[in-house]
């Protein structure tokens, strides 16, 4: 099969590299050394007991410069550059091409049903977890599996993505649930990263004190209710635990989002709490919390040029 | 008169030292080294102009020593510490002692009248500022008038505290609607503050783009209305046109809420935000903006101990 992966960042280049072993692999990404660099030594993995592998069999190209029909796409772009990712890259588009979405919040499968069938858009989320360590190298921090979905019913593309998936050693999970998953992974998203890009602070922070939980349940809660009007209930208690444990769980950690603030790049708000915002006014339900938070974290991106950075 | 000052920081020493000009001026407050510092060589002022003032006939005592009935008091404390300073200094109190506060926020005069009858407290807000410099040192950052009101209608106590101002070198201007006043200040304090505080830049920064320009609406059109229940009318045009131009006037200006979170210090959030909520419940006003921004400035206290401070 004839794969494309579209952003090889730590995850591009850890499913890359996996997929390599069974398949044409060809990433794009937009930043030159790390094209340079895969296609001079391949792609490095280095696995959580240490041992590094290579993966050679795999070409990248600059984003926009490939233009052969794909069978399968995986998009691992941050969401804020999904748009602009999937408009230069559309001579990869065919009548059959699988396009997959592993991105964090809501609304990636949307916009990539503006170019394929919903039937061939694949919406999937995974435990998998990489950082980029340099020159096509990603440190695999952790495995898990990777669940998958369609709007389709009874998709059968589920079970061919499934199969190469497996095959590579990339365990897959079908969910006929998948906006039910995606919906829990927001309502961690919308809350945890944004507090903790705000004040700066690792994960658990959200649980230090009763000011910062009030601001959990204040987001949660608003979004529980765009939820249940877009068709899926969730009881406000059984999430808010959830939310919590991960909190007590992922304790010192830090959120992609705070990391981004820390570091004064752009965030993906607009993919997560954005998105909530928007489907709230699909239904006329009050966001206020979320919208201002919105206002917020691109306020803040606005700041970066008072940040003193050493 | 005998006078005494409730907090010794840059404005209460720029106060006492004027003060002591033609009275009895005793200064209180719980950091050690600043009441030795005030016994040992008197309170200095750096003028705008570079002259430098030698003020010597003041006294300065442990908050709760200094036990004399006063004629005047003049609370200086950061709002968040007036109910711990008025209590332990209660002995201050008697029938006839005028209290007044030029404090940040909204609601030091209610907590004032639990101490002394409502035509003794008098209300204000200065165009001094000054900063601390070391060693009981204020420098004289900008002059202006004193406004002063009261709750009580033609009270003749206003007039006493004019002339003793006047005669000081502190020109006083008597208002009827110093509330009215008192609000104008505050909806500058409770969106600029804020804002500046959450993105860590100076003031002017709240007119830099779309989405914090935004975040200030939100606030302040909140607040209009709680304004408005509590029977004075704004404009939201005017109020917003009124804060847009001090954001351009004062561009480069850092708050004092920002410097707090960037020095890691308590902010007078709840005298501020705090108080809009407070009043929004007592006339069922819904706030969700100002609620969310209370928990988060309590929230980002809360993660000090995460900051590096180099």
């Amino acid at each position: 099969m004839k794969i494309v992966i579209i952003g090889a960042g730590a995850m591009g280049c850890l499913f890359g590299g996996y997929l390599s072993r069974n398949n044409e692999v060809i990433l794009l990404d937009s930043y030159e050394p790390q094209i340079n660099a895969i296609n001079q030594n391949g792609i490095n993995i280095i696995e959580l007991d240490g041992s590094e592998n290579n993966y050679s069999n795999v070409k990248a190209y600059k984003s926009g410069e490939y233009k052969d029909i794909a069978d399968l796409i995986i998009v691992f772009v941050k969401s804020t550059f999904s748009e602009s990712a999937l408009e230069s890259n559309k001579e990869l588009f065919g009548p059959n091409t699988l396009v997959m979405t592993l991105q964090n919040g809501a609304g990636n499968d949307r916009l990539i049903a503006k170019y394929v069938a919903e039937e061939n858009v694949i919406i999937g989320t995974t435990k998998h977890n990489a950082i980029n360590v340099g020159s096509a190298t990603s440190k695999h921090g952790g495995s898990g599996k990777t669940t998958i979905g369609s709007n389709f019913q009874d998709n059968a593309n589920l079970i061919t993505v499934k199969e190469i998936f497996d095959e590579s050693g990339l365990e897959v999970e079908i969910t006929e649930d998948i906006q039910r998953i995606i919906w829990s992974k927001l309502f961690i998203n919308l809350s945890v990263n944004t507090f903790t890009a705000i004040t700066r602070s690792p994960i658990g922070s959200m649980i230090d004190n009763k000011y910062a939980w009030d601001f959990a349940e204040k987001m949660i809660c608003e979004a529980v209710n765009v939820a249940e009007a877009d068709g899926e209930h969730f009881s406000y208690r059984e999430v808010l635990n959830t939310v919590h444990q991960l909190c007590v769980d992922a304790g010192n950690g830090y959120s992609s989002m705070s990391q981004d603030v820390m570091n004064c790049r752009l965030t993906e708000i607009d993919a997560i709490n954005g998105a909530i915002v928007k489907q709230a006014r699909l239904y006329n339900v009050p966001v206020p919390y979320n919208e201002l938070i919105v206002d917020l974290i691109h306020a803040i991106e606005g700041s970066y040029k008072y940040q003193n950075k050493s």
